[in-house]
């Protein structure tokens, strides 16, 4: 084979792989926007043949052997394709072991899925869930154990989300954040509390609409690549770096659900907008892993959003669109009610301090559920239990227990614990970052295009080109270290509650 | 080759035909309801890539060889999968003769001439749009010559939408529509003229989607399997027989512009969701012809909600949404308001007269254009021209004139006159049905579920089974006549403008 023509083989399987990634994304994107509730029949056949066909591309021999070949000419190639064929290659192996009609079941088995867990969060039954969940933990530990037989199979999964990240790397994160986050908490319980009900004033939900083009426009996401939706469960994709759609959910009650919702979406948007063009189309076209990228949604959403330079510059567009709501507001108070701590129920709506002790849940529950030691019919009951023992509430239902999540219906066991890892990257970005610029100067003018900028330069215009360790070290000069983030939040807590 | 194994390969490839369709329709309906200004590029990169999947899947020698044995057992073969077959075969053999780097430069072309119509509509300037029209028309008539290199481009082109449609049958049912439209239009503008103007009163937008709600349900759209949304241009997609999405526009100023295009777009909605479940994922399992899907959307407006006792039905429900509009008005006043004709410059908002007007006027341009007698050039020219002789009326720009309609840039040359053969065969399908049923009576109480049903069992169900002239036989009784339609429309108009 002729090197040239190999790599032209490489660029159009990838151009192609992408096609249907296309495809398949805006079809879950479409049944969570804009399809009939009750299309998931058809809209499985379609996923099923689409990822059987999208398989039969890529987890052929054929490929195996053109990635061998070029992999073997590596010297030759330029950083990018050499960069692509590792990552194909490592792709290239764990699906070629997944048998394509397995593969295929557990497409139709996820799209089902989806349908029965909202049905189930409606109803907060449980049990209506439960038959397609230990179907879906049936199949993560097969597929753990195609991906890498070597691994224990939740191992294996979070490889899948954080590539080096292990039930011992993360045990001992964990540990960290327990050790200091429990302590703290109840220091900050025991401290005079702040009233924050000023956050639940009602909203009129066409003004919540124009504070989100505002927001867009604060965080200069460019609006010809870049559109806003409404569904259930805010969430960001891209079907290229030309194209984000991201999602949010107005409460009339509670417009920093919706406030802070669509800056940590805009976080992953501007992420995937500033990937750099020559990525487009290939499998590095993408942020660098999950805790990356919640490493930018939450940078944005809470290091940037929740300081007091950001509120103090948004409260006069508070003001202007809820005039009612804000006219006695001073930033202080605003800031105070907005970073005031209560452990609570749902882990989206969490403050800084109690969101990590959310992902620990779920974090130590899918790891017995993929180990084997715990049976999704306990799983409620767990959860509920933890939940008394690391938040002290008490879950009154399914609804807002076990069910509030997506993640686990989209069988992606090993995804949770990213969200904490990516808001302890993001602090040590932030320590990095202010060696660099001034962030709070810019940040209370609500210029945040040196933030962005930064982050452009160091992280999203390199998409997939490194693994996330490299990039970290790339980024700010040493190895991931969760100092950053516990400093972070005792001094940032320590302020507001004058501990 | 053993028959039941060649019949599971045929069922096998529909199935995965159909996937493709879905993922590529949809990407359609996203880019027009929900997709970002400046998506077209990556749109266009995954359009172009499945439509050559598709063609690859599709366009080979084994499909022409499976084919071929399946049609040597037609015999043996239950009816619906020898109509399969049928059909499959002259695609297969049409598809084919067209290189998949053509089909797929042709898929990328209509992709980005969506995108440079829009511009040019809402600049109002033909120019943008005419270098990407020109190489549309010369790829269409290329394309007919590899459909049907024995027939002339535009029959071979009118034969996509309509089976058995030539120019000269079309000549012939124009020249009799012209004869006698042309002469009642005359009539009609002579005679005293209807004050319309209560149809324009100022209609807030959320009531107006309260209405589309309303008339969803009084249609029996099953809202478990039926969205509606909102496009520029209203239209229906069906994803599958239970995924069927209608778009509407809301316009404040003009509430009957939203009525009448939900009644409509609803009744190709019915069509897709009452088609036989049996025939899903197979090339039968749609409407039988474009013409015979524009009688259904065209039935349910004209004939059934341009009537007096539907108007007479539904007035109640509009004095309770706009009060303020319609207090003072009786169901006599609004009937002649509604049927009012007016030359006038838009398609969509025509009445039933001069509608096939403006048919007639694209109909001879379009058969001009392929043909090669008329230049992409002079086409707004003679747009006007014509606007000006059959409607008597003068197009001020390009926007409300030759760039009204998305057609031809979506390529569909040969489109067109199914709206009016449509409307022909409705005046048909209704002389037989008030054969049947008491189509007025139910009309008056709102219940139109005798309509659907005659509709369904007539027409919906059978999907493809049939061509269209075979359906109409087999659903009135005898074979397609014009004179139905001129002779409802006499009829309908000497009434209201007492000729």
């Amino acid at each position: 084979m002729e090197l040239q023509t190999a790599v032209e083989q490489l660029k159009t399987l990838q151009a192609k792989m992408h096609a249907y990634y296309h495809a398949m994304e805006l079809i879950f994107y479409d049944s969570v926007t804009a399809a009939p509730p009750e299309t998931d029949v058809g809209r499985g056949h379609t996923m099923g043949i689409l990822s059987e066909e999208r398989h039969k591309l890529f987890a052929n021999e054929q490929v195996g052997e053109l990635l061998a070949y070029l992999a073997s000419h590596k010297g030759e190639l330029d950083k990018q394709t050499a960069r692509e064929i590792e990552e194909l290659q490592r792709d290239h192996a764990m699906l070629s072991r997944v048998p394509v009609e397995e593969y295929v079941a557990y497409t139709r088995l996820l799209n089902e899925a989806d349908n029965k867990w909202l049905k189930a969060k409606n109803a907060s039954d449980f049990a209506i869930f439960q038959p397609c969940l230990e179907k879906i933990v049936a199949f993560s530990r097969k597929l753990a154990g195609y991906y890498a037989p070597e691994k224990k199979p939740y191992d294996a999964l979070l490889d899948q989300y954080e590539r080096g990240a292990t039930m011992e790397s993360l045990d001992q994160f964990f540990s960290q954040l327990k050790a200091e986050l429990i302590p703290l908490l109840e220091r900050i319980e025991a401290a005079p509390q702040i009233d924050n009900s000023l956050l639940q004033r009602p909203s009129p939900i066409e003004r919540q609409k124009q504070l989100t083009q505002y927001l867009m426009d604060i965080m200069s996401l460019d609006r010809r690549y870049a559109a806003v939706g409404e569904t259930e469960h805010p969430f960001t994709v891209e079907f290229n770096k030309y194209d984000v759609r991201i999602t949010t959910h107005y409460y009339e009650d509670n417009l920093f659900s919706s406030l802070f919702s669509v800056i940590h979406e805009g976080g992953h948007a501007l992420y995937e907008l500033n990937t750099a063009d020559e990525l487009m189309y290939t499998c590095l076209g993408e942020g660098a892993s999950s805790a990356i990228h919640e490493s930018q949604s939450r940078f944005y959403e809470n290091i940037i959003a929740r300081s007091e330079p950001f509120l103090r510059f948004l409260l006069p567009k508070l003001c202007e669109l809820f005039p009612e709501n804000y006219a006695n507001v001073d930033a202080e108070n605003l800031y105070r009610a907005v970073v005031s701590v209560r452990p609570s129920l749902t882990r989206i709506e969490a403050d800084e301090i109690t969101y990590p002790l959310h992902i620990l849940v779920r974090y130590e529950l899918e790891k017995r559920l993929i180990g084997g030691s715990l049976s999704v019919a306990d799983l409620p009951g767990e959860w509920n239990r933890l939940y008394q023992e690391y938040l002290g509430v008490e879950v009154p239902d399914d609804r807002r227990g076990v069910l509030q999540d997506v993640h686990w219906a989209g069988g992606s066991f090993g995804y949770f614990p990213t969200y904490a890892l990516g808001s302890a990257y993001g602090a040590q970005f932030l320590a990095a970052m202010q060696r660099d610029i001034d962030v709070w100067g810019a940040t209370a003018k609500g210029d945040l295009q040196p933030v962005t900028a930064w982050l452009k330069e160091k992280i999203h215009r390199h998409g997939r080109m490194q693994l996330p360790a490299d990039l970290i070290v790339h980024a700010t000069g040493e190895p991931f270290d969760p100092r950053y983030y516990i400093e972070y939040l005792k001094e940032k807590y320590a302020a507001v509650y004058q501990l």
